[in-house]
């Protein structure tokens, strides 16, 4: 099955006033038509940024309004908004951009690039343990990857809003220019020969997971610097992919511990 | 909702010569009905290991046949069989006395226990990871808890019958019956203490992994002898429950290797 992320246009509801708040600072351009209720209206805080973003809230008049849209258990709070998944990709070169400018690429700098995952809910998990651990934006192919969705969104916790989400248009290529600006690339697959409690991550990293069935391909190996392996018990065959991605990437930020820092 | 796991009668399909020998390797109790196409019946590892467990096997007299059962892109290599997950349960006691006949848990042993987790998805993936991490066992509570169903095994990638799933009437006085034995209890909470990445582990661990939502239970922290945090960016609010227990079952393996070692 081929699947092209850009042909993807999903619509998908944001609730509470957290993650809203989330979506209008860091991602303004993906919420669509704003909810609030009289009270949330109130909130001075929220007000404010949807002004500065231009937009004009409409109002729920009921609460079965609002439970039409999220349903009746969500913890909404009077607060909803239409936002499309789809447009939080953002492109590689303006990502690669940014990232060279002002200090550059360091060794506190981390990437991760998914290669061809299915499942929602390893794409929105490593998403999730990518922000939480520091890392500078998840890379992702066009096709045979499960694209940016509500689930995916669901699944990371609202952290898809937070840490750059980037189309590449191939997982080869955009190793071999993450490594012209220094990075150093590290495959994971079972038969690594570098035991990641041993790895010393001296340089802007790159870390790819492979498909959950097949891994990592051949030509992908081939172009990493280092193939790294989790030590387990001999008798399991793999490890979950997004287990995987979430012990490498604390496994790096426990090295880095300034990549927690913010100011 | 309350669901007691012991009420639980779901019959799931096991498939693959490599499911089926685990299965029948280490809970053969668990397995039923076996079938075997012309071909698997001719496997003679199979045969012999089915007759010590004195099970006939049925034959697939068609593909239809197989695939009526485990639909039609399942690699199952005519090796199907009916098992009963909830059958997987093990009783507390029963393991505390394997624990602690023979040469007893040492600073090499660690058991997870489940404080009522929701999500099969993160149960099974948890047994997996606490399989490949060299845990002795996944507790699990009768109540609020999501029991081990179809979903849970898939979920462990067969792990479910590898590692021994043991049920708890509460996980408090497991807790306590636990460090009686030796046990230090880790907790794992966002509000944690202690820095997961600099803990040494001295004495056999048990490690709590909360609830998806609400996190661990006061009274549990309290029985606890240390609670961990993972580091992360303050930012994100937590992280998902499986990739937690991966983390922590990640570094306490680290620090003893010998875990992973089987005779």
């Amino acid at each position: 099955m081929r699947h092209d992320n850009r042909d993807h246009r999903e619509k998908i509801y944001i609730y509470g006033k957290h993650a809203l708040t989330e979506a209008l600072t860091h991602t303004p351009h993906v919420v669509g038509k704003v909810f609030l209720s009289f009270e949330a209206n109130q909130d001075k805080e929220l007000r404010e940024l949807l002004r500065r973003r231009g937009i004009v809230p409409a109002m729920l008049k009921t609460p079965r309004e609002a439970s039409n849209m999220v349903g009746e258990d969500t913890a909404h709070q009077g607060v909803i908004a239409i936002a499309d998944p789809s447009a939080l990709l953002r492109d590689f070169n303006e990502f690669l951009t940014e990232l060279t400018s002002q200090s550059g690429p360091n060794e506190n700098t981390a990437v991760v690039i998914l290669d061809e995952l299915t499942d929602p809910h390893n794409v929105g998990a490593i998403i999730r343990s990518a922000a939480a651990f520091g890392a500078a934006g998840v890379l992702i192919p066009p096709h045979n990857q499960a694209p940016i969705t509500g689930s995916v969104v669901k699944a990371s916790a609202g952290m898809a809003f937070r840490i750059p989400i980037v189309a590449i248009g191939n997982v080869n290529q955009a190793i071999l220019k993450l490594k012209d600006v220094g990075f150093k690339a590290y495959a994971l697959a079972m038969e690594g020969a570098k035991d990641v409690t041993k790895v010393k991550f001296d340089a802007p990293s790159v870390f790819v997971i492979g498909n959950e069935g097949r891994g990592i391909r051949e030509k992908t190996l081939e172009h990493s610097d280092v193939i790294l392996k989790i030590p387990m018990d001999p008798r399991c065959e793999s490890l979950n992919a997004s287990v995987s991605a979430a012990v490498v990437l604390y496994q790096w930020s426990a090295q880095h511990p300034q990549a927690l820092k913010h100011e």
